[in-house]
């Protein structure tokens, strides 16, 4: 017995192969964990020097054995055991997919995923990212999409810069100054799976980018056997904290080196090599990817029009059978772009429509103030009026169960579970009242929400059959109804 | 010579056939004018008694010749002449086509539609009928869509009750209370055209809707020869205003009874009937009609998505090659109805929407305000506040040329005229700034269009190249940029 540790912990295994060698991110490093009928088969990876790690996160209590396998002598065959004593997972996951309509923790909780977007917040300023880190532990946000690699995209910190320079690389560099993509840095590594731990640590979600357009290095566009190397090396240092999702690539149309069918390919190769089986979706840029591939757990999905966004949440579902994360609906802010220039209004109504249709959304803020760090990129610290609605949002929908769509009559969006709560949402309309027709069975109480301001108000009657609910006339209303027993 | 009258003016012939018959309105009268080439084939009506009555409204000055046809004896084969003086057309029209992105007048001037919506305000009181056009005088408006049947829908001034029975009807009751549909009333008739004359007074167009599907009398489903008597009487009593454009039908894909097919036959008896040919179309339901058909002269069309409306139009006009006009966008209003519970903010984003990408749009209003008058239906008094941005918009536009959508990046809404103006339009977006590329050679003006606060600030720098334009950071923005020389 090597160690103690407890349910959906990390257990490491540290193995030192006695000696430098040339080529050690080519050295295999396997570990087959098994528990009762349950065996994993989990990646190592080098740690610098002479130095190979395994991490495994185990997800059932008892006693796992485990045995190594490895090109290098050294360690193959070592074999081992220890006890991981019981202990429930919390909200920091593992998350995995329910059904079409949600996700769940390992405990049997609805996970209620509430995301933002920091693309390039762990390549900041440690003061920088300690304000992130700040901001997400007051925020309601549990996911944060983030890159590995370094992003090359306006807007720098410095305005006369295209963008900045980030402090560590993910490669080595050669004497002449060229990358070399077989030599993985783990210094930078080591810093990257700092922030995924802090972010364990508050409890919020990694989804991990593993790759990415925004590049002047050549990392969005090295071999297959590279991106496999590097994918080899990413699952096995970060496959085991819990809290990390695989969001194969940003904007994945947008890599012209690459098709669909390499996307396809890699894919699954990352399906078959992370042995503790990660939440894994990719993102697009103008082209939608086919979701309904079986290495892809969930829909990840940014706009494609610059009007429709999270309505289309309740047709995905439909389309793919499984859950819909809209990760890109726009952002509020005030750049030139039309996808990160939205009013807090439009943005929260993006929110509440994606969330009303059964769906989850990620948020973001590209506001360009004067200290010239957007939270979209850099993290910091947020600005933005969405943020406080998002909060209310989440309050709203911690008191009910999932939400799939119910369809009462065209105008309507409305979200829930029929014969027991209805959450109408009525976006930019500003009805005065509203007449539901909800069954002549049970009596429903009313409430009236108001999304922008935050309020809610309990109407002072029932309704039953074909009943009325007066509105204040303004934009941004939802109304709630709750079967009276309930 | 009979008369002596102008240009654009109505030729009125009165007929007296010395005897009462049973069947007046299938007499037929149909008189053959003639001026040099031109000739024009102009039916004639039944005005009670035993009077018949042929309105002709000649688009050429000089001397025009006619011959009577009639299967009554008494008129068959009456001859004679008149001579019309010229008269330039003002804009009360008649208007036409001039190509797929506009409208002219017989002057030769450019027509800008600006429509209205004021369904049953012809079958109003005589006061709220003066409101209606006291109203209409002061407004941007141009065009009003109207129907001739009264509208049996919510919401009428009672409120208990549905609607409000009109104070007269198109058809003669039988003394059993039934409608008898081959017998038209005559003093209907009289009553409806003094509303159309009265707008041709103040150089409104009158977007005359001749069937629709908010009926609880039975006119929507008269059979094909009543709609074709019905058809030949008002073509023959109001074509002649020259202020007149058809609408085949409201929402034809609602009237149960009739297939599409119907109205395509119905749709080219109309314009073989009409000799004045005025303009011709069919707004839709849910379903947009096949505006290519040859009887349509452009597309009146009514938004069938929840969210994108107007954002379609640049697509109807290169699709069916002809104007668009997008006459239902939704409506600034508080009813339950997502089609009429518009805020104004979002309903003045439509129509900038539909002018900058080509089209031309109709305003409605639909608040429940304590007279329970809403202008959509009854007319009466405005009380949003799109009225005043639309007046606004046309003075905007007032100012330019015709706009084409332009697309020069992929978010952008911008129509013009490339290398001599572009009008860009931000919508909800909130940019701080925006770089916009028109080509090295040309330097622009530009000016910065608050289309909300209806403020115009002219940049004090011309921009050529790659222009930054700066703006506040607010939405609803446009920018117009003009060729210095212009």
């Amino acid at each position: 017995m090597d160690l103690c540790l407890t349910q959906h912990g990390i257990y490491e295994l540290t193995f030192d192969i006695g000696e430098v060698v040339n080529d050690p991110f080519d050295v295999s490093v396997t570990v087959e964990f098994s528990h009762m009928n349950e065996q994993r088969r989990i990646l190592g990876f080098y740690d610098g020097g002479t130095i190979f790690k395994v991490r495994f996160c185990p997800e059932q209590a008892g006693t796992w054995n485990y045995r190594v396998s490895s090109s290098h002598p050294r360690i193959h065959g070592i074999e081992g055991k220890f006890h991981c004593s019981e202990c429930h997972a919390d909200a920091g996951g593992p998350v995995r997919v329910s059904d079409k309509n949600g996700f769940i923790l390992h405990n049997g909780e609805r996970f209620l995923p509430i995301g933002t977007t920091c693309y390039a917040w762990a390549h900041q300023d440690s003061v920088t990212r300690q304000h992130t880190l700040n901001t997400l532990r007051q925020s309601p946000f549990n996911k944060v999409r983030m890159c590995v690699f370094p992003k090359w995209y306006p807007f720098s910190k410095d305005e006369h810069r295209y963008t900045d320079e980030p402090r560590y690389y993910p490669f080595e560099r050669r004497s002449d100054g060229t990358w070399d993509f077989s030599r993985l840095n783990v210094d930078f590594f080591r810093r990257f799976e700092e922030c995924v731990e802090q972010l364990l640590r508050i409890s919020i979600q990694a989804d991990i980018i593993l790759f990415h357009p925004y590049d002047k290095w050549g990392f969005s566009s090295m071999s297959v056997e590279e991106d496999e190397r590097y994918l080899r090396y990413v699952v096995a240092r970060l496959g085991a904290y819990r809290n990390v999702w695989w969001s194969l690539a940003n904007e994945w149309d947008f890599i012209a080196e690459k098709s669909e069918q390499h996307w396809d390919r890699l894919g699954e190769y990352l399906r078959d090599i992370d042995g503790h089986q990660r939440l894994i979706s990719i993102h697009n840029g103008h082209k939608l990817f086919d979701y309904s591939r079986s290495w892809i757990t969930h829909v990840s999905v940014q706009r494609r029009d610059l009007y429709l966004t999270t309505e289309e949440v309740d047709g995905l579902i439909d389309r793919y059978g499984k859950p819909v994360m809209y990760d890109e609906m726009g952002y509020e802010g005030n750049i030139p772009y039309a996808w990160g220039n939205l009013p807090p209004q439009e943005f929260v109504r993006r929110f509440w429509e994606c969330y009303v249709r059964g769906g989850f959304g990620s948020h973001g803020e590209t506001y360009l103030g004067v200290d010239r760090l957007l939270w979209w990129c850099h993290g910091g610290n947020l600005r933005g009026e969405s943020v406080s609605r998002i909060q209310f949002l989440k309050q709203v929908l911690g008191e009910l169960g999932p939400l799939r769509k119910i369809r009462l009559s065209w105008d309507d969006v409305c979200g829930g579970k029929e014969g027991e709560y209805y959450l109408f949402y009525f976006g930019n309309s500003q009805p005065l009242f509203r007449d539901i027709y909800v069954g002549e069975v049970n009596e429903y109480r009313v409430k009236i929400i108001d999304t922008w301001n935050m309020e809610i108000y309990e109407q002072d009657y029932l309704i039953k059959g074909d009943g009325r609910v007066n509105l204040p006339g303004r934009p941004y209303m939802a109304v709630l109804l709750i079967r009276r027993d309930l």
